[in-house]
């Protein structure tokens, strides 16, 4: 099933995307007494009411609204928690050796990102005014359906509701300023603006995806190919994620883990090629659709 | 206003306390149509609607709860982003020279942590299994109520409701293991832990302190005091952290900035001592009661 969050910016509503229609799930919320509870509910309430939810969304085909003629936002607009987990990709730690040796983190790096700077698939990104180096990071989204705290990596997939694209765009010149004593710490700074993580346009829920360490990922900036790898290059695959995360804190319904980026981020061009207003992104997993957002100036 | 959230955990209401009664705050949104909100809508609400509430609050005394009869939890349970700053008091800055040369960050390092983490005031604090370097920061808390982006230093107190005790527990041993090449970039695994953020017993709003640059903050382990510092030592002001951090994205009623721990942690004594199962921490900052957890063992 491919899950969307549909209507104006803030105002975002759980539907089912069934071809170009989009089947509202509030309704079948109310059903159980959780109007309003949105897309944290309708993925809490999947694992154990899948039959329920598909035979709902199959009776309802004709209430659907065109999706042409509404806004996707995030698929998952109020997670509990995003979290970023750094330097994941085999090719994105190389390309990062001059931080790094050239090897993978230890332990996977979590880097927590206020969740409201989820944006939706085809929203404009303000490059924030504090930045010169805007670059894009895609991504691939891992949602959690069911709640857990220590989750081994044997159960770990019974916890993953679903899959998206997602973009961790980060300010270069914030993390390390030039003369900065602390090193490295303003992760939370460099990918924490506003408009930082778009994603979308829909999520895909596991059952429909046989193998998610082997989905291609491809980014462009205006038409050219930046990014092509594979969820196959993880460094920690997605059960080590969650195990190793849920060790940290409990995951619950709606949380986002951002797997890492493969190699061919502007920064490492030569020279460096970074974003400005104007720029058009696009990146796609396969199965999980295509985001497009052009990045605009901002304050 | 004394403003805090009370009832078991996870079903915290909001409620206003007038010595020792909490007058419950849940009908008074209700008037608004905004059930259900909990204290991020008394916050919001309160820049805009601070008589009322008063008037509220001194006609409903008798329909108070004995605060003794009940648990207070969080006293802002749920708030859109929690972030602490890193390196903000001079005396931390010193203490921690070797990994900083003794100067303070060129701008303040925020540091996002999962809001899931937050505790109340007198709740047991699980120690993680993945840890054995426990340690405690006592902070204060500054607590959003008036939207904003781009705010400056001259309209930022206007968007502050209030100030609470909070501990930023770290878990040192997390932020660099030894051998790690990424380095110093898991604060938010170090940060990130459940129960990460004990805070309480209650926000005093920004009204009833009159500087909060000169509030002084206490912290003991088993009744030894171990920090001792003043709201007056911040690298930046208030006002600064507010600018600054709402330059990289919006504040929201709720939203809580952790301001910074001044020198005396566990990690910087000779030898280093680490918070272990038994050990109770304690803190207190001027005007705002005292928190007091015990640290029990966890998975």
């Amino acid at each position: 099933m491919r899950l969307v969050s549909y209507g104006p910016i803030g105002c975002e509503q759980p539907g089912a995307l069934v071809d170009d229609q989009i089947v509202p799930l509030e309704p079948w919320l109310a059903e159980f007494g959780v109007s309003g509870a949105g897309m944290n509910a309708v993925l809490g309430l999947f694992s154990v009411l899948r039959s329920d939810l598909e035979g709902y969304v199959a009776g309802s085909a004709d209430q659907g609204i065109a999706v042409a003629t509404t806004r996707l936002g995030p698929p998952v607009p109020r997670p509990p928690t995003l979290i970023v987990i750094g330097g994941n990709f085999h090719s994105h730690v190389q390309e990062m050796a001059g931080m790094n040796g050239g090897k993978p983190p230890i332990e996977p790096i979590i880097v927590p990102k206020p969740t409201t700077n989820l944006v939706g698939p085809t929203d404009d990104i303000g490059k924030p005014a504090v930045t010169s180096e805007l670059d894009y990071e895609a991504e691939m989204a891992v949602v959690i359906g069911r709640s857990g705290r220590n989750i081994t990596r044997e159960q770990a997939m019974t916890h993953v509701a679903g899959y998206m694209n997602i973009q961790d765009m980060t300010a270069r010149d914030l993390i390390l300023p030039e003369g900065e004593p602390w090193m490295h710490l303003q992760m939370g700074r460099a990918k924490g603006f506003d408009g930082s993580s778009p994603c979308g346009p829909w999520l895909l829920t596991a059952d429909e995806v046989p193998n998610p360490q082997d989905l291609e990922i491809c980014m462009w900036v205006n038409d050219e190919l930046r990014q092509k790898g594979s969820t196959s290059d993880m460094v920690v695959d997605i059960p080590g994620l969650v195990e190793s995360v849920s060790a940290v804190f409990r995951l619950r319904p709606g949380d986002i883990l951002i797997t890492g980026t493969p190699a061919g981020v502007g920064a490492k061009m030569t020279p460096p090629r970074f974003l400005q207003p104007g720029d058009r992104i696009r990146m796609s997993i396969t199965g999980l659709g295509e985001t497009g957002n052009t990045i605009v100036a901002a304050s």
